[in-house]
This record gives structure tokens, sequence and C-alpha cells, in this order.
């Protein structure tokens, strides 16, 4: 499809026959006067009252526990910028099917405008209890950060900024997969990764949380490596990524490079700088839809590397939706009070996982391939393979029991194989 | 139905086979990854920047123009009390499913909690352009009148605090289809309100706003009539109802009464006070489920006067879901910024005269009656009555275009008889 034809069909598939992608329906009879003296008035008093005696009843009498609100203020709206909250609507709207389309989620969109980062924190506290989670998405960086740390903080239920920890989720899991095909410990490797914002500092600390080595991880914004000797661009989180063991610039970093992770902008990586990474590493070029240094081109220098991407049409597509809608199906459904590092890493590991196993046929149809199998160009499943939902939110689940994060035991149907 | 019957049966209701009354669905395909492609990135894209340059577009390719909050913050949940945000949810969930059934409204729940009223406030605001038109409930009185008259002006879609003006709709249309039966004009009536909260106060503007006199109009709470002599009583919206002309007391405001509209509290209202209403007077005692003096006793001692109630199983329910889904429904269709005095009428008035109407057969069949014919039994319509939709929303849409609230024309399908 070309530019054009895209932009027609979108419109077109907004647009009609309803405007929109996500409606309300009706979950209870609601045909006769007596099914109304139980939806509402008088009969609803009763859950009224048992809620206000016991809170946690309101997740036997309402949706609250199969619901996540998408919170932007679309300050960062995909790879367009701050387009307003109102602009940023057919995203959340986009990510709220793809919730309820891949986990059976209850999810809607709330579009938030404000003055000041504290106002928009303090209407995502006010209203956070309707919902059994809250989804962040496209928050500019750094305000991101303080956002969901102040919200994490205030609200019972768990709040997730999806660009940050989704992203690091489906990236940590393609990156250690490629690792492992080519022979490498995350733990011996020399890590760079391009991008400071919201996926590139998730991207990081889910990294090093899984036994990189942060005396040979350099992180590198628009300025260069993150060094205590450039202190006038060393704000939010930045700090904590400093390493000043020697390269000052994005070509020095990746000089024998085993990963090179990028999570910035379209053509930052240049072919010099591939080049010159280590022998058999991995190359995750993520930025949409143009990756920071184009596959072909990594082909055709360096073949030994593994590449991802954000994109479709190319192998090993780094795709958030192979995340966020079981992360929090699991979380849902053991009633997590937050979505702590071990659920993430749960999450990460069963698709890891899911990854090495034979790919059914159907899926394998629907990639409109010759065939997938755990190799070079394929280190993370496809989005649509109906075995993340099992797989993905039952590993969650379990480890918000494992972490003391759940609030009831584990569902039977999880325990069905 | 007994108590407890009732109760088990709401719960039961409310709980299975699913928890809560509503849910989301996805109303356009998304089962190949092309669907994902428009419906998420690449394609959302598009719809993004046409909605940052025109933000009308919103209308066009979001569900935004379909769309209703029901908000509270759970102060004055039925006649319950202020039972807190999280308990007033099954009641929001369940208007959500009223305005579903009856106007195909997309409408979801919000359950705020707040610290002041300006928090409350800011909070809707900064929500508010999420969706088509917010309906404010159960909020308590006085707050709830400066809540809606601050978020009227600060909201650039429309507000309605139901509990008054829903409430004030459907009570003027009876009253004044029983004054028209009675033979007498508004004009001419001695009023006496009984209840000065949100719904008191909002009846009582309507009923002024149609006519009634002033001078003859007395509003009376807890501590009798509303007069100048009182002051330490006279606070919020009160001062507006001053009336010096004579009564003290409910008593002695009711002697020769033609009107009686009760909006307080079970039992308020004694048998002598029935006794002194004028002769053909309009009785409505509207507090719920317990109604201000029981319609057996009126019925007995007052034969002459025409009563309405809050309950299904007498003549004469005044029931909200008569009118906000329609004015709801209308008011959306043509994309009007507020809802407006005309507007109001408007649905007041297509209430009174759809009760004019030879009633179809199967609204007199669920209503399980013999026959419903315009007369003392029957001033305004059934709450299922199917032609409320059309006849309800029209008038509304109509006034809105003509009062210049609206920004689109009427839609076609209200042209069409």
């Amino acid at each position: 499809m070309d530019h054009q034809q895209l932009h027609d069909e979108a419109l077109k598939y907004h647009e009609f026959p309803t405007p929109g992608k996500i409606k309300v329906v009706v979950t209870k009879p609601a045909e006769t006067s007596s099914d109304l003296t139980l939806a509402y008035s008088p009969g609803v008093a009763e859950p009224v009252r048992e809620i206000a005696k016991n809170p946690s009843d309101a997740f036997r009498y309402t949706g609250k526990g199969n619901s996540v609100a998408i919170i932007s203020n679309g300050t960062a709206i995909l790879g367009l910028g701050n387009l307003g909250p109102l602009a940023s609507k057919p995203v959340m709207e986009g990510k709220a099917l793809l919730f309820n389309r891949f986990a059976g989620i209850n999810a809607i969109d709330i579009e938030v405008k404000h003055d000041t980062v504290d106002e928009f924190i303090k209407t995502v506290e006010c209203i956070a209890d309707t919902f059994g989670g809250i989804n962040l998405e496209d928050i500019k960086a750094p305000e991101c950060f303080v956002i969901e740390r102040e919200l994490i903080k205030r609200c019972k239920v768990p709040v997730f900024h999806d660009d940050q920890h989704g992203t690091a989720i489906v990236t940590a899991a393609g990156i250690l997969n490629a690792l492992e095909l080519q022979g490498k410990k995350i733990e011996d490797c020399k890590v760079v990764c391009v991008g400071a914002g919201a996926a590139g500092v998730a991207c990081s600390n889910l990294l090093l949380a899984c036994g990189a080595d942060k005396k040979k991880f350099f992180m590198v914004d628009r300025h260069g490596v993150i060094r205590s000797d450039r202190p006038q661009y060393n704000n939010g989180e930045k700090p904590s990524f400093i390493n000043d063991a020697g390269p000052k610039t994005l070509a020095e970093a990746c000089d024998g490079a085993d990963i090179l992770l990028g999570v910035s902008g379209p053509g930052l990586v240049t072919e010099d700088e591939v080049k010159s990474l280590a022998p058999k590493a991995v190359l995750f070029a993520c930025s949409n839809p143009d990756p920071e240094v184009d596959p072909e081109l990594v082909k055709r220098v360096r073949p030994d590397i593994i590449m991802g991407t954000g994109r479709s049409d190319y192998p090993n597509q780094i795709n958030n939706v192979l995340c966020f809608p079981f992360l929090f199906r699991g979380t849902l459904d053991v009633r997590a009070t937050c979505i702590n590092l071990e659920m993430k890493k749960a999450a990460m590991n069963a698709i890891r996982e899911l990854a090495k196993e034979p790919v059914p046929a159907e899926v394998v149809k629907a990639a409109q391939v010759d065939k997938l199998e755990f190799g070079p160009d394929y280190v993370i499943p496809k989005p649509m393979d109906p075995r993340l939902l099992k797989q993905v939110s039952r590993a969650v689940a379990q480890a918000a029991v494992d972490s003391g994060a759940a609030t009831i035991p584990m569902p039977e149907h999880y325990m069905e194989d």
C-alpha cells in the first residue's frame, strides 16, 4: 500500500459504518420492567450497599475487574509528537481495540487535557479506582517517568506506562533470544542504547535487571554518550546511566558492541557504525516506521548480525501487542495491586519461551511466510499467535501470586493444560 | 418480590455470568494484520493528523460523538446518601445500561474520588473532551449546583446533571398534563415544593420557567417555608425562592395549594395537609421508594386529586428514563454544545404530547394494565414506550438547532415520518 492508499483506507476504516472502533453493549437482560428493577432502581441499591460495606465486592458486582483505562495527554503520539489529547483519541481507541481483541478486556480511552504535570497526575488519581488497571500511553519523556512513579504510589490499581515497559519487555525478550542464538551471555556483552526517552530508559533498566553489566552499558542521546563530563544534559533519568568508561560518541560506543538497541529516530545509525559492531552482534532498530538503519543494508554488510525492527514487513517485529493485552489479562485475573518487576520478567520469559516452541500452521500462514522456526529470523512470536493469551497471561498471574502482588489465587482455567 | 428476594435477585443479576452490566466490543474488523495496520500503527496516524488539523474531525473518526460519560462522586447515591465513589459504580453502570438500551449511546461510568469540590470540577474538566457529553449523577446538594454551573462554563461538551434537570423535565411534564386534565392553568396555581435539594430546585426553576407565578410559589425545606425571616437557613440556591407572602410551615403552605410537589423524603406530608389542598389539586410525591404520602390514602381521602409518584406499581410514574436517553440522543445528533432551557422544554413538551397519543397495544401489554389513555391515571408515557426515542430526541435536536446550540443540521432520519 502506498501512502495515499493507506491514508484513504485508514480514514475510511475509522469513519464507516460508524465513527470509531469500539462501542459499549449491555451484558445483562434489559427488556422488561422487572429487568430494569434489578439493573437500576430499586435493585441496584443492593450491590451498592454490599460495596459500601466491602469495597472488594466491586469486583463481584461491577465491571471494574475486567476493565482498563487507556489514558493519554497526547504529548507523544506515535512518532508524531505533541498533537494534544483530542488528536490522540484514535490511537487510544486503537489500543482499546487491541486489549479487547487479544485479551477480552473492556478497555476504554480517556484523553486528558491539563496545564501542569501535577494536574494530569491528580486527574488520573481521582478517576483510577473506576477501573481494574490504568494503561498510560503516548506521554512524552521526561514527564512520563514522574507521572508513572507518582500514580503507582497514589493508586490502588496497577498503573503501567506501555511505551516504557511494554516496549522493554518485548525488546528484551527478542534481544535475549537473539543473544542465545548468537551464543552470548548478556553479562558479557557491551551494550549500546541509542535513545534516552521513555523506551530507551525502560529497555535499559530491564536489560540491566536481566544481568547486563553496567560497566559495559552505554546510553547515547542526541548529545552523545551519557557521561559525567556533560552535566548540562544530565537531567531526569539520565544520571543513573552515566558511564565514563571510554566512548563519548555513538560511533565510539558502537565499536565492538555486542548489542545495539535503537529506540530513537530514523537513520541515526551509520553503515560504519554497523560494520564496527562485534562479531555475531544483535541489532534492534525499533524506530517506527523508519528504523535507525536500513535492514537491507545490515543484511548486506553484516549477515552475521541478528536484527529486529518495529516493522511487520521484516523478521523479528518488536510489537507491544505481544505483551500488554496479556500482561493486563494476567494482572486482572489475580487482582494484582501493581505490575512489578517479577511480573514484567515473567511476561518477557513467557514470550521468549513461546518463540522456541513449534509454531501452529495457522500462525505460519497468517504471517505469510514459508516457515517459522526459532532462529535468526524468528526470535520472538508473531503478534497474532493465539498461544500468547494463555501462556503470557498465566506466567504474569503466577508471578503476581509468587511475588505477593496478587490479592486472589490463580483462576482455575490457568491450571488446565 | 419481598426485600430478601430483591436482594438476592439483584446481586445474582449483577454477579453472573460476568460481573457488571456493560462491556466494550470492537466495531471494526480486527482479524488480520492488514486490519491492524488500519486500526493501529501505522494507519491510525492518518485520523490523528486530521483531528490535529481540524478538531471536529474527532466526530468523524472516533467514537466521541456517540459517547456519554456518567460521572459521580457517590455523595448522594439513590436514597442511600454518601457512600463514596466506588459504591456508586453499580448505579452508574446501570445508568450506562439505560443510555445504551434506550438510545444506543455508548455510555461509560467514571467514579471520581476527591477532597474538594474544586478537585472534582477540575478532574471532570480535564477529561470531558473525551466524550460527546457528560451526565453528572448522584452528587449531593448544594455542591451539585456549583459543580454543574462551573462545568458548563468550562467544558466544550454538554454537561447535564440528571438528578436536577432530568427529574425536573419529567416531573413538569406530568404536572402540566395533570393540570390540563384538572382544567387549571399553571399561571393561576398556588404551588408548594417540599424539598430544596437538587430535584426541588430544578423542578421549581422549570415550573417557574413554564409560567408558575413566583408570588404563589412556596418552597419548603426541613425548617419550613423559605422566607426572608429565617436567614440562617437561606444559603445556596434557596434565596431565589424566598416568599414572604404568608405561610411559614408546610401545613400553612398546603392550605388551598393547587400543586404539591414532594421531592424530599418518605411520609413528610400528612393526611390533614392532603385534605387541605385545593379542589382538583395535583400531588406528585416523588420520594423513592417510599413517597411523601401513601397513594392509597390520597385516593381514599381526596379522589379528585391527580397523583404521581416515583413508583412503578402506581399510575403516573415519574421516571428519569423517560427523558435522559433521548435528551442526550437529540443533543448528540446535532452536536449541540450545551443543553439549554429550550432543549429541556422541548423534551418536556414532547413527553407531554406523547401521553396524549393513542398507546400501541404492546406498550399497554408491557405495562400490565387493561388500557392506557390520557387521563388521571396516565398523564405521562410509560418508560418502555418505543416512541419516546424518535419523538423526544427529534424535539430536542430541533430545539438545539432553533436555539443555536447545534453545530450541525438535523440528521435526515428525523425528517422521515
